[in-house]
């Protein structure tokens, strides 16, 4: 897939900008797109931005939406419409991204090299994005998070005990490893995609829990992984749109602060 | 990815049978690979069946190993070892296998089919296996089921009346949908991986929580599905692993039938 020449793509209906399709409002799973988006320099439209952003949303959505002819329908947004292809599930549209937009090493030098990228993502997002999203909602998805609030205290306190350090730990040890060929970059001594599924994640979880994570920070036991953080928001066209309108803040989606599910 | 020619691949250190490691003594996540590989008529090695399987699976996840120069260390199992591959993350698994396994559509015929399957993947795994995990374990992957049994309680409730019909009405549609092409499986007309995730994820909630879906199927309101469930079972392949003694019973992993979870 990585081996596609970019020139076959440019005569097909994808010749076009993507279309990002999701909720206004929110950074949300949508965040992971836009962020690789952003990096690339790439030219695209986001729903969030859009008038009838939510219509939108809601019409791809709609339980009577079968899809087309190549296209199944989308369960839930994040959705990318690239043409005439219509994808759905973050890690999904990240792989379809990554080639096109340069965040994988190039098949022809590292011919697996999509599936190590691959692997950080989804592992990022399990424990640092859906898991972080089950904090405060336990129970159910579908009930108000003051219904399940006592379920969440104690989900919380395990996320910060048992959980956080758990994946934090995980990826201070990929830093650390050869594979990432230096420790600046998770895998293969360059940015990927995988590099900002982990800032995102990590900002979120920073939000949520500043104080546990703070003092996570401040006891130094995933120095790497930390300095990570600080070196992708400090690339240049990430550091440019985290200033822009086009981030939005943190509100009522997969990242909430409550401070009683934080640690005193 | 799906491009690269079948004969170059035999010249590698990947001229080597597959290796599936993953605990021994229950299907869990390692199923999905199992299935793929036996469909597929692979020649592949299990560490469930291996003497020091445990062993195995544990100095792969030890939080001292830091992987090699090619692979990150992984998080957990399951682990696909092909050659010098090691790879983790149960759909980036099968994503790997799927182009070499002939269980995606081939890239020639259809460049985006893969994201597709992917997607359709991810989705049964997102709804109908991580979060029928969660039912049994709503606050404390560490802690046992007994200690968050009034919590499961609460989150299976939610489960059977929100989220199977949820994911089942989902797969319905995509059956329905013009790009499943006539029906019979998911995508493109041809049996893929995401046909045998969804036919193992359906068999795991089945198992915990047969009432709740027997009087599903029985409301015929998710027929297609049940109907796909059915044929993949009756693949002459799928058949003979299921009824051979590498196919084990479900016990303590993502899928347990407490009685008291499932309806009454």
């Amino acid at each position: 897939m990585a081996s596609t020449p970019v020139s076959k793509k440019q005569k097909t209906s994808k010749d076009a900008p993507y279309e990002l399709i999701y909720w206004p409002g929110l950074p949300g799973r949508g965040e992971h797109v836009r962020l690789a988006l952003e990096e690339a320099g790439a030219s695209y439209t986001d729903s969030a931005h859009l008038e009838d952003g939510m219509k939108l949303v809601l019409s791809h959505i709609d339980t009577k939406n079968l899809g087309d002819a190549a296209n199944p329908p989308p369960l839930a947004p994040p959705i990318l419409k690239h043409g005439d292809l219509i994808i759905n599930q973050t890690p999904n549209i990240l792989l379809y991204l990554g080639p096109r937009l340069g965040l994988v090493p190039k098949a022809e030098d590292d011919e697996d090299g999509i599936y190590k990228v691959n692997e950080l993502a989804l592992t990022a997002l399990d424990g640092l994005s859906n898991e972080a999203h089950d904090t405060h909602h336990p129970i159910a998805t579908g009930q108000y998070y003051e219904d399940q609030k006592e379920e969440a205290k104690k989900k919380s306190a395990d996320y910060i005990k048992n959980r956080i350090p758990k994946f934090l730990g995980y990826f201070e040890r990929v830093l650390k490893g050869e594979a990432s060929k230096g420790g600046k970059w998770l895998y293969g001594g360059e940015v990927t995609y995988a590099d900002l599924v982990l800032f995102q994640c990590l900002d979120g979880v920073k939000f949520a829990f500043p104080k546990a994570v703070g003092r996570m920070e401040k006891e130094g036991k995933f120095k790497s992984v930390f300095e990570h953080y600080e070196r992708v928001k400090e690339r240049p066209k990430i550091k440019a749109y985290l200033a822009s309108e086009r981030r939005q803040k943190y509100s009522l989606g997969i990242y909430r602060h409550y401070a009683e599910l934080d640690e005193d």
